[in-house]
C-alpha cells in the first residue's frame, strides 16, 4: 500500500487493490512467458522450464501441509486439505504432479532426474522453499492470501495450452493435461479463498498484511522466471550443477 | 540407547528397542491414568484431564500436516494425509475432534470454553506445541517414528473405556466413542508407521534417531499427565488462569 490508509477498505476494494496486484506484478507479464507461449524457445529451454517447474508443482501440498499445520479453525482445514489431493491425487484421481511428471516425459526428460530436482536451478529450489516458509510463519489469512495468485492463472493456462499446442511440434494435447485440469481447479479453489480473505481481512492492519502476502506471492513466481530467463535466454548463464540442454 | 552401538540392528531388533521404550515410558504408567482408570478422580478432576487432552486431540492434525510438510514422497504423503482426515472429519466421518468435544460436552464443560483452550494448563500446550515444532525440524522418519506410541494405546483405551464406564456416573457408551474408534484407528495406522520405520532406519545413526523421537513424543505424553497431577492432585496449585472445577 503506497499511501498510509487510515480506515478498512470495503470488501469490494480490497478485492480490487488484490487484483490491481495481479495487473502490475503475475508473472504472465514476465518476458519468459511471453517467449514460451509464443513458440520463441528452443526444445531445451522448454525442458529447463518444465524441469524447473516441476520443484515448484512438487513443493506445493508441502506448502499446503504447512498452511494447514498453521490452522486451528477444523472447518478451514477441512477446506484446504483437497488441494493436498489435488496436487499429490487420491484413489480416484493421479494428482497434479503425475501429471506435471507425464509433461516433462514427452518432452524427453529422465523422470528420475526430474524426480530428484538435482537439475534445478538453486534460485528455483529457494523460491520455493520460501514460499512453504512464508506460510509455517505468517498467519493462516496471509497464507490464504498468498494462494489468490490462482485469481490471475486461468488466462495465463489458456493462453499456455494455445501456445504450446500451436507452436511446439513436440508438444501435444497428452502433455497439456496438467493445465487443462487447474482450468477447473483454479476456480473452484480460488473461489474459496477469495471469500475467506475477503471476509476475515477486516482491520487496515489485516488488509496491508493480505496485500504484502500477494505480492510476495508474485515474488515467488516471479524470481523462478527470472532464473529460467537469467540461464537458458540471457546471458544464459547456467549455473554449475544446472540442467544442460542438448543443444537445438 | 545406554551403550554405543556396534552395528545397525534388524528389524526385529530395532523394533525390540522400540516397544521397551514403551514398556518402559509410555504415559499408561503414569499414577494421573492409575487414578483416572480406578475410579479415583472426582468430575472436576476429570473435566480438568478431558480439556487438557482436547488441546492434544486438536493439535494432532496440525502436527501431521506439519509433517507431510517435510515429507518429499508423494506416496507416504497420500498415506499420511489420512491422519488429518481421522481427526478434523470428512464427508463421512466428524472426525476425532468432534468425538472429543462429545465427551466433553458430556462431562458438563462448555464447549466455547473447551474450543478456546483458554483454560488449559500452559505446560499442555507447550507440550503440543513441542510435538509440531519436532516433526517439522527432523526428518519424516523421526516424525514417524514419534507416532509409534500408537503401538502401545490400544490396551490403554481398552482399560479406559472399561474404568470410565464402571467408576464414573457421570460417563456413559455416548462419551467413550472417542476411544473406542481409535481402538479401530490406532492398529491400522501404526501397522504402517512401524512398517515404515522398520524398514527406513537402517543406519546405526537412523535407528539413534527413531528411538529417540520415540522418546521424545512419550515425553510429550508424560508432561502433560505430570502437569494435570500437579494442577488437580497433588499439591494441587493450579496455575493462574487455568481450570477451575466447581468442586466435587
Amino acid at each position: 500500500m503506497t499511501a498510509r490508509a487510515v480506515e478498512p477498505l470495503s470488501p469490494d476494494g480490497l478485492e480490487a487493490r488484490l487484483r490491481r496486484i495481479g495487473a502490475e506484478r503475475y508473472h504472465s507479464l514476465h518476458p519468459f512467458h511471453r517467449l514460451l507461449h509464443g513458440g520463441k524457445l528452443d526444445r531445451g529451454q522448454v525442458q529447463a522450464w518444465a524441469l524447473n517447474r516441476y520443484v515448484y508443482q512438487a513443493g506445493i501440498p508441502r506448502k499446503d501441509a504447512a498452511l494447514i499445520a498453521r490452522i486451528e479453525d477444523r472447518a478451514l482445514r477441512r477446506e484446504w486439505v483437497r488441494r493436498i489431493h489435488d496436487h499429490d491425487g487420491d484413489a480416484t484421481d493421479e494428482g497434479g504432479i503425475a501429471r506435471w511428471l507425464t509433461l516433462t516425459d514427452g518432452l524427453g526428460l529422465d523422470r528420475d532426474y526430474v524426480r530428484s530436482t538435482e537439475g534445478a536451478l538453486p534460485a528455483t529450489v529457494f523460491a520455493v522453499e520460501a514460499y512453504q516458509h512464508f506460510v509455517y510463519q505468517h498467519t493462516p489469512l496471509e497464507g490464504v492470501a498468498s494462494s489468490l495468485t490462482e485469481l490471475f492463472a486461468p488466462p495465463t493456462h489458456a493462453e499456455r495450452i494455445a501456445g504450446l499446442l500451436e507452436h511446439y511440434d513436440f508438444i501435444d494435447e497428452s502433455l497439456v493435461a496438467y493445465f487443462r485440469r487447474r482450468l477447473e481447479q483454479a476456480p473452484r479453489d480460488v473461489g474459496f479463498a477469495l471469500a475467506y480473505v475477503r471476509g476475515h481481512a477486516r482491520t487496515i492492519e489485516q488488509q496491508q498484511a493480505v496485500l504484502k502476502a500477494l505480492e510476495f506471492k508474485t515474488n515467488v513466481l516471479w524470481a523462478q522466471l527470472d532464473a529460467l530467463y537469467f540461464a537458458y535466454v540471457e546471458p544464459g548463464l547456467i549455473p554449475p550443477g544446472a540442467f544442460q540442454p542438448e543443444g537445438p
